[in-house]
């Protein structure tokens, strides 16, 4: 139990760069490389995903990486209803699967239960509010919400009078995805998230193992983790020295996550799950 | 200096099923997540990669993920000459690089040094031995080889004499590339690779920080490690009770490496890239 208090009350955040995707021949590669990060943020219940800029026009990548992020967030059955046909969503198709506890199936209304959540679509059927929930019929919704809205909510009444209310998703002790946001510069993103932690992965930060028991006892005093990504052609030293900073302006916590590595180079997207498996073993550490 | 005596002397093993890829719809879907599982035995330094049988027949997955895994770890310069043109390779283009030590760039002959290393094809010029190691010329050979094979050389004299001999990869304190072996079923794998160490991924085993102490301690004392993954459709627990087994007959060490994970299920490549930064903490850890 004590476990699950310490995620539930613990805010894990990463920051990526929109360059992400910049050296991927094509569509259908980037839709790839995004995969990969969604699957690893899911796996790690990590809760926010910025996208900082990057120094470069990343504007249309930025939208790749934004739309496919939140498409595989969705629940299946809202997808189409969400996401109207769009070129960067091309090769949705060969997204991996979240399988998070928010994706939820299709089941007889019969076997719903009071105080369930479900994702759902909000929509006006003869000005009544109802909210589709991926089931075979509509729900009737108590109270307001805008129309077109996706929403969380909690059944309030079972079959056959089914009815729902609005909630925060906060409430619920299960992961529940992640959100996708718009970052400034990598400097400026610090400074407005104010996370009470704060990592930066470097090749070139302390091996992981000499800041071990000093990252798990930050760790447990910390509600908000956030940490930080490099691009695929530079790492957040020269990404930071850019903007005129040293990444120890930030923080102490600068990780070599990968100490005696073999290959000249550690992708993003594999640096994402491997440091992700490693602040997961550092949150459950108890010591 | 310590770090990589211990490096050296620990051999590192991963034993993959042949039926890895036996979900995914396509040679190309397949040619990605072997170029997945390429990359994280290169960034961690995997020596042996045990290919081992599941029930079912998954010869032609088998010989994809071989042939796929072969090709990434061959230096660019040796690849169209030690793989003909195969289906299975219809989409290397799409793989990653590795930029492991071994895959050395072309430079002038002048700037070779002696002592130095590279990998080469053995041909035959004139009844004289000579290896092609990607230079502007082939180099001679002091010794005896057959005819085609790949060898590891190091350079006995340099410009404009240069001449190399054939030596052990062992003997080079660099990562040097994975071996890719044809295992029988798992349970007969562990018989055979004997390793000091052997520990098995699986979801139901016990929470990695639990065991953490323990498995830090037990690598300090080990010389090889084997690690074993399960297949997409079922986790080692139900592999080994195919063959009359338990995890429990064959180690202690049956680790949940993705405590509190959010997703249903985690993919092998991904518990193979997470689990494999997790091992290197521990191998690195001096406690």
């Amino acid at each position: 139990m004590e476990e699950l208090i310490i995620l539930m009350n613990l805010e894990l955040s990463i920051a990526i760069p929109d360059s992400l995707i910049s050296e991927d021949k094509d569509l259908r590669e980037k839709t790839v490389k995004v995969g990969m990060v969604g699957r690893a943020c899911a796996i790690f219940k990590v809760q926010k995903i910025y996208i900082y800029k990057d120094h470069g026009d990343y504007e249309r990548d930025f939208q790749i990486i934004k739309s496919l992020l939140e498409y595989m967030e969705t629940p299946q059955y809202l997808r189409k209803k969400l996401f109207p046909k769009k070129e960067e969503l091309k090769f949705v198709g060969i997204l991996p699967p979240l399988r998070t506890p928010h994706h939820k199936l299709l089941k007889p209304l019969s076997q719903i239960k009071v105080g369930e959540f479900r994702e759902g679509l909000v929509v006006k059927v003869k000005e009544r509010l109802m909210v589709d929930v991926g089931l075979s019929s509509l729900i009737p919704l108590n109270g307001s919400a805008n129309e077109g809205s996706r929403v969380t909510i909690r059944f309030t009444q079972s079959y056959p009078n089914l009815k729902c209310e609005i909630v925060d998703k906060s409430i619920i002790n299960e992961y529940w995805g992640y959100e996708v946001k718009r970052g400034p510069v990598l400097s400026k993103l610090i400074k407005i998230v104010k996370p009470n932690l704060f990592i930066i992965t470097s090749r070139w930060g302390k091996n992981i193992n000499e800041l071990w028991d000093e990252l798990v006892r930050e760790i447990k005093k910390s509600k908000s983790i956030l940490i930080a990504f490099g691009s695929p052609k530079r790492g957040i030293k020269e990404i930071l020295a850019d903007e005129g900073f040293k990444p120890e302006d930030f923080t102490r916590f600068i990780i070599n996550m990968f100490p005696n590595q073999g290959t000249e180079t550690v992708r993003t997207e594999e640096a994402l799950l491997g440091t992700l498996a490693l602040i997961n073993l550092a949150i459950i550490s108890n010591r």
